[in-house]
C-alpha cells in the first residue's frame, strides 16, 4: 500500500479506501488504480484464495444461457449471491461433460467459493469429481444418488402428466410430444412420463403414439423436430417438453398453415417469461426456475458458513399455468362433443 | 504431488496425468481428486495467476443475458476462446456501474486473463479503471475515446436511418420509435439518429413526432412502453430500438386488436435468431453480433500474444433483413395510394 501511496502521490489511507471500494474522488480512484496498474500490485486476493478459499466469487453453470429457464435461475441466484456481497461467474457449458468436468476441477483453484451446477447429462466421472470437491457445490436437477452433494430438484413427471391432464380436460384427443434429447436427464424423465401417461388408464385413449426427441432444446431443433410431426396429419394437440421448443412449434404450427389453438392446441414445460410475451400466449407448466435457482443458492451459501451439515435435497411441484395457446373459445364445445378418433 | 499420491495410493506420473487433464482410468481419475479434495492440494494455480496471470480463463462482462444479442455476443466469443484452450466466465451486470467496475478490478486479482465488456452507460471510473486495467480488454459498443482499449462497434446510427428508408419505401406515413432507456449509449444515440431521420428531406413527413422510451431493454419493458404509444391513435408503423422490446411490442400490437404488418408494420433492430422464429417474423436490421464477439474475442487473444501493440478500432456495417412483420400483400398498394397526415 506504502509503495502504491507513493507511486500515486495519494495517502496510504486513499489507498485502502480505494481497494476496499470504498468512496473516493474519481481522479483519486483514477490515480490508485493506475498505480496499481503500474505495480502489479494484485491486492493478495489470489494469495489469500490459496489460503481461504475465499475469492468473492461463485460461480454457476448451466447447458445454454440461450435458454430463458437457466436465465431465470442465474437472475435468481445472482440476487443471492450479490445479497451476500459475493459476485456471480456464468459458465454456459453447452452441456459438454469435459466442459463441466474443467469447470469442477477449475474450483480447486481458488478462482470461486461455490458453485451451482445443473448437468443435463452427468457422468460418473462427473459424480465423482462433484462428491470430492471442496468447494461447496448445489446440483439443479436429477443426478445420481451416490452423489454427496446438496440438491434442488422439481417433479418433472408431474408436470407432463398436469399438461396431459389439461389437454385431455379441454377435449384433446390426438396429443403428441415433442421431446428434448433422449440422452439427457429432462429428456429421458419426460419421454418415460409421457409413455406412462399413455398407460394411464383415463387417457390411454387420448394419447396419440406420436413423439419426437429433438437435437437439441433450442428453437431451432423445436422448429425442426415439429415439422417432422406436423408432416404426418392429424394432431390436435401437442406437448413440448420445453418453452424454448415450443416457440419453434409454434412457428412450425404457423408455416402449416394451422392455428393455435383451433387446430392444434400447444402446451409446454418450463413457463419461461417469453411464455407470457407470445401471441397465442403459452400455456405451460412452471417449473419455478426462479425458486430453485434461489434455493440452490441459499444452500450454497448456508453451506459455506457450515461445510459438514449432512446434503440436502430439495424438491418443488410443478405449476400449470393456462394461456391462450390452449384455450380455444369452443374448447368447452369441444368437451361435450366426441372427437373423432381417426388412427394414423 | 507425491503427498496426492500416496494418499490415493496411484503413481506420480498418474497425478500429473490427472491434473495436467491427460486421459486416465476413471477410477484412477476419482482417487486422485478424493485426494486432492482432502489435501485441499490447489493445482498451485493460484499461486501461479500472481507470477504468470495466466489463470486459464476469459471473462466478459454484458448487461443482460436474458437479451439474446448478447447470447449471440457470448456464444461468438466462447467458441473463439475455446479454440485458444481457454475458458469463458460470463458476468451479467445488470448494467450496474459498480458491478462492472468490481469485475474490472477483480480481473487485477487475477482469476481471468482478459475481458470482453460492453458497458451501456459507460463511467469516467470505469474509463479510467479500463484504460489502467494491466490484462488486456476488449470493449464492445461506444466508449470515450480517451478510453485506451480495443474496440469493436457497429454503425447504429446507418441501422436507424436504414430501418426508416425501408419503412417509408414501403409507404408507411405515421413511423413512431420505441427507444431503450436514453441514459444508455444505444438508447442515446439512437434516439438522436431517429431525430435526425425526421429532420432529413426524405422523410420528414413519414416520420411521426412521437417516440417513447422504454424503461429497461427487457419484454416487459417494451410491452408497456408500447401500449402507452398505441394509447394514442394513428401509427401505421413502429421502429423498436431491440429485438427484444420489439417481442414486447408485438404483444401490445396483438393485445390492441391491431395486425401487423396490415395495420401496422414492426420493425426492429439487432436481428436476434428470435427474430426469424416470431410469428409474423420481425423485419430487423442486423448489428452483426456474432461477428463483433468473434472479433472482440480475436483482439483480446492477439493482444494477449503482444500487450504492447497500439489499440485497435474496428467498426462494422449494419444489415437490414427485411421479413413479414413489414411486408404486407398490400405493401404495394400503400405506396401508391397517399395515406391521410393526420397529426396527433
Amino acid at each position: 500500500m506504502k509503495t502504491v501511496a507513493e507511486r500515486a502521490g495519494v495517502s496510504i489511507a486513499s489507498v485502502s479506501r480505494v481497494l476496499n471500494g470504498l468512496s473516493a474522488r474519481p481522479e483519486t480512484v483514477a490515480r490508485v488504480e493506475a498505480a496499481v496498474a503500474e505495480l502489479r500490485y494484485a491486492p493478495a486476493a489470489a494469495a489469500r484464495s490459496l489460503k481461504l478459499g475465499s475469492s468473492g466469487q461463485i460461480a454457476c453453470a448451466f447447458a445454454d444461457i440461450g435458454n430463458p429457464v437457466y436465465v431465470a435461475m442465474i437472475d435468481a441466484i445472482e440476487r443471492e449471491v450479490a445479497g451476500a456481497g459475493l459476485r456471480l461467474v456464468i459458465h454456459s457449458t453447452h452441456s459438454d461433460a469435459e466442459v463441466e468436468e474443467q469447470v469442477v476441477r477449475g474450483l480447486a483453484m481458488g478462482y470461486a467459493d461455490g458453485l451451482v451446477i445443473s448437468p443435463l447429462r452427468p457422468t460418473d466421472r462427473l459424480v465423482s469429481l462433484l462428491s470430492a470437491s471442496t468447494a461447496p457445490v448445489v446440483v439443479i436437477g436429477n443426478i445420481s444418488a451416490r452423489a454427496d452433494v446438496d440438491t434442488v430438484r422439481v417433479d418433472s413427471r408431474l408436470a407432463v402428466r398436469t399438461a396431459i391432464s389439461h389437454l385431455t380436460e379441454l377435449g384433446r384427443r390426438r396429443i403428441g410430444f415433442l421431446n428434448g434429447p433422449a440422452d439427457t436427464s429432462p429428456g429421458r424423465i419426460r419421454l418415460d412420463a409421457f409413455r406412462n401417461a399413455r398407460r394411464g388408464a383415463e387417457s390411454a385413449k387420448t394419447i396419440d403414439r406420436r413423439f419426437v426427441n429433438a437435437a437439441e432444446f433450442d428453437h431451432d431443433s423445436g422448429l425442426a423436430a415439429a415439422r417432422s410431426l406436423l408432416a404426418r396429419e392429424g394432431l390436435d394437440a401437442l406437448l413440448c417438453a420445453t418453452d424454448t421448443l415450443a416457440i419453434g412449434a409454434a412457428r412450425a404450427i404457423s408455416e402449416a398453415g394451422l392455428r393455435i389453438p383451433d387446430d392444434i392446441a400447444l402446451a409446454s414445460i418450463d413457463d419461461t417469461p417469453l411464455a407470457r410475451m407470445c401471441t397465442p400466449q403459452l400455456t405451460s407448466v412452471s417449473l419455478r426456475a426462479a425458486e430453485r435457482g434461489a434455493i440452490a443458492a441459499q444452500l450454497l451459501l448456508a453451506r459455506l458458513q457450515d461445510p459438514a451439515m449432512p446434503s440436502r435435497k430439495r424438491s418443488l411441484r410443478p405449476e400449470l399455468m393456462v394461456r391462450e395457446s390452449t384455450l380455444s373459445t369452443n374448447s368447452s364445445n369441444r368437451k361435450q362433443r366426441p372427437s373423432a378418433r381417426r388412427r394414423p
